[in-house]
């Protein structure tokens, strides 16, 4: 295990706000932060001890690793806007952004590191087991990824483009969304004055069910149980917000649906 | 506290084989099992010390309380079927279930004894602090739902019947329609031989967020945060699953319009 790489991180956002110190933790040396305003850079650096911060996108350091961590749609500016050692090993953090971004820049050699997970600030990320994908260009840029996140105890694997999009997919699903079905449950509580933490039991048996088994195996409910009475009280309660009285409606039918064993896989047929 | 308390069950199914132990061993007398089928009620009663089973609702025992834990949708016709004694005390378990679904049989008093929580086979329930709502037709009932429910040390409060069928509503919202976007994961992971578990602990992460704050102030992803680019490349790998693309769509132009601080509650805007 390979200890001791120079990194410089790109980008001072929730994702480098903790994979920075984490990687300085593990042995590693994060010589430099940039960020495009340089206050963002040194509130990160004064993190981790040894780091500079430059706003400075001409006078990188050399380092073994250069980490692009910034929102997805503003990596091909920041590619475009830094100067890189010839051969630089440079790395994107992005799910849904194709290694064939850095093909723009052919004195560079490309890469992902994507850590399947959702960066907050002030919460402790638990890089142990976290599963981390990677995705390189050559194989020497393969190895340098791979020694890395192997020094975090990370749950590492090679995904490539095209799984790693689907599973950043599947990732909106399993958690964006539910979040948003999250929040108009709480909107409703909130409306009548009940907590949020009524649910909490039943949210986290829900969710330590579908971690366990194929979901759709255990789906319950007024959908799955086909209880039309129910379905058509909770219509009448959901008439004030049209909204989500439509979501409702549809997340209905696709429960319906798939367990009909109708295959969704059949374009055209929704 | 009331320990004793003289119970009949009337169902077999997933509540009452959850329910009904608890009851036992919580210092309460499950004297018998009633299930429309003799073996259901025999395999539920084997696990009660001291309970017998019986198929014929015309013959139950004097109890303090009859606890109708069967599907919604079968309640009334389990009302019908048994014979109570005048007088007798009898729940039903169910959230989207008015109180007055007993007003057409004036001789009980009617209650309710919702549990907040799913319940399967082979799971183990945990009872302390399980959000247990009750809602009784007079003062009498209440206080015995409110000694039954105590003991098993159970998050215990009264809702009405309004609030119930909102809290059972924001519960399909949190839990039924959370697993089948997990199980629209699971499906677009298993058809690239990803395994689920790389998406834990970000929806264990994604949970405890949203179960900490309200959910739309914490909404990440692509939707969130506009990302055209990325929802353009999640519409296309989802062109072969036309529902769960529309789906999709659905549920980003619903997160976008939270954002925007559209109130859902404008009948007509949506």
């Amino acid at each position: 295990m390979v200890r001791g790489l120079r990194v410089v991180m790109l980008g001072a956002g929730r994702v480098a706000q903790h994979l920075g110190p984490a990687l300085q933790q593990a042995g590693h040396v994060v010589l430099q932060v940039w960020s495009r305003t340089l206050e963002s850079a040194e509130v990160l650096a004064a993190q981790i001890p040894g780091a500079t911060a430059t706003a400075d996108a001409t006078g990188l350091a050399v380092a073994d690793i250069y980490i692009v961590a910034v929102p997805d749609a503003a990596v091909p500016a920041v590619l475009a806007a830094a100067q890189f050692p010839a051969g630089a090993l440079v790395v994107h953090t992005a799910g849904a952004l194709p290694l064939s971004v850095f093909e723009e820049w052919p004195t560079v050699r490309g890469g992902v590191l994507y850590p399947v997970q959702t960066f907050s600030p002030g919460r402790t990320i638990e890089w142990q087991k976290l599963p981390l994908c990677i995705e390189a260009a050559d194989k020497a840029g393969e190895a340098t990824l791979l020694d890395l996140a192997s020094t975090l105890n990370a749950d590492v694997r090679l995904v490539d483009t095209q799984q790693r999009l689907r599973l950043h997919m599947a990732a909106v699903f399993a958690c964006n969304f539910t979040n948003h079905l999250l929040g108009i449950s709480h909107a409703l509580l909130t409306e009548d004055n009940l907590p949020m933490k009524l649910l909490a039991p039943l949210v986290r048996e829900t969710i330590d069910k579908a971690l366990a088994e194929p979901p759709f195996s255990v789906q319950t409910g007024p959908a799955a149980r086909h209880d039309a009475p129910t379905l058509a009280r909770h219509q009448v309660a959901l008439a004030a917000y049209p909204g989500w009285q439509n979501l409702y409606k549809m997340l209905t039918e696709s429960i319906q649906q798939q367990a009909r064993g109708e295959s969704q896989n059949n374009e055209g047929a929704f």
